[in-house]
């Protein structure tokens, strides 16, 4: 009677993704995120993002995230929130920034929408490294919403470190290509 | 391997609420919604938040939502986001506002979060309607996030109508017995 939401990511990503290694740099992280939204792309599972939960000192992979709004008919699934929602399942628990647990990052291949930058904050991450910026999204037509850069001020005064531009150029060539083949582009 | 989610509302839910009386005026809405925090509390099962979507016009209920951070460890589950999720789930399609739907709002027990603020944009909803405000979830120690009168405004400008305060001392009492309750506040 009542809808059941089950949300599952696509299956290549078992395959794809290496949980083993491990990621010591922002770079490293980063070129996970943004291998993911293209991936995503090309085996059109869902729209141009990717994200994924690190802890934060050891460079440890927790969990992954892609855009799924299309595929699964949700509008929340951005790639961040399912990165986020998949830690916190892995982890059991709803914070990731619980003092028994040690600090993780949010790693995503674009600036967070307003959506997914109060989801950061919810979700007890201590900090979040972005790559493609709101422009580049403007620039395929994708919106970020209400955030300002008060919103980011109300991150960094609770403890959370924001470091924009990691990769950027290659992140963007991502949403550039998601263009070029006409994916789609939802705003609401 | 892969964690998969499961959203699912509690039991009580399906006994408790009524899909097939109508809707007609804001207050008969938002006291679905308050019945929805109220009742989240009593039976243990969430935060003191509601939400329910709703067709505008006809008033007709599409879909139910409680807070459900805590019990489904994920951070994302606030009511309104459960209520977006489950309209959208029951209609099968991630926008809300496609041209083929009837307009449909959001009824929320207290003004949405920033996280659910920004859902509240990507999921195609004409109007937002909520019951107790920021101070209000503030006065229980319950934050709402980077939301600026900005904020608001960036809805209106796309559209979307936001009212505030409708029942709002309802609203507000149920926060109350939840503090009261010293039930679990958490912010990330």
């Amino acid at each position: 009677m009542l809808p059941r939401i089950e949300i599952v990511l696509p299956a290549w990503i078992d395959a794809f993704v290496d949980f083993e290694r491990s990621y010591p740099s922002a770079e490293d992280r980063m070129r996970l995120a943004i291998d993911l939204s293209r991936e995503n792309i090309l085996r059109e599972t869902g729209g141009p993002f990717g994200g994924a939960v690190f802890e934060a000192e050891t460079g440890r992979l927790v969990s992954v995230g892609v855009n799924l709004v299309v595929p699964l008919n949700n509008s929340a699934l951005h790639g961040e929130i399912v990165a986020l929602m998949m830690a916190q399942a892995r982890l059991q628990s709803y914070s990731l920034g619980g003092a028994a647990l040690p600090a993780h990052e949010l790693v995503t291949s674009c600036d967070p929408c307003a959506m997914c930058l109060g989801a950061s904050l919810w979700a007890g991450v201590k900090r979040v490294v972005c790559g493609a910026n709101r422009d580049d999204a403007g620039e395929i037509m994708f919106d970020e919403g209400p955030v300002f850069p008060e919103s980011y001020e109300y991150l960094i005064e609770r403890g959370i470190e924001v470091v924009h531009g990691v990769l950027r150029n290659e992140a963007r060539e991502v949403l550039r290509m998601y263009a070029h083949r006409s994916g789609t582009i939802y705003n609401g």
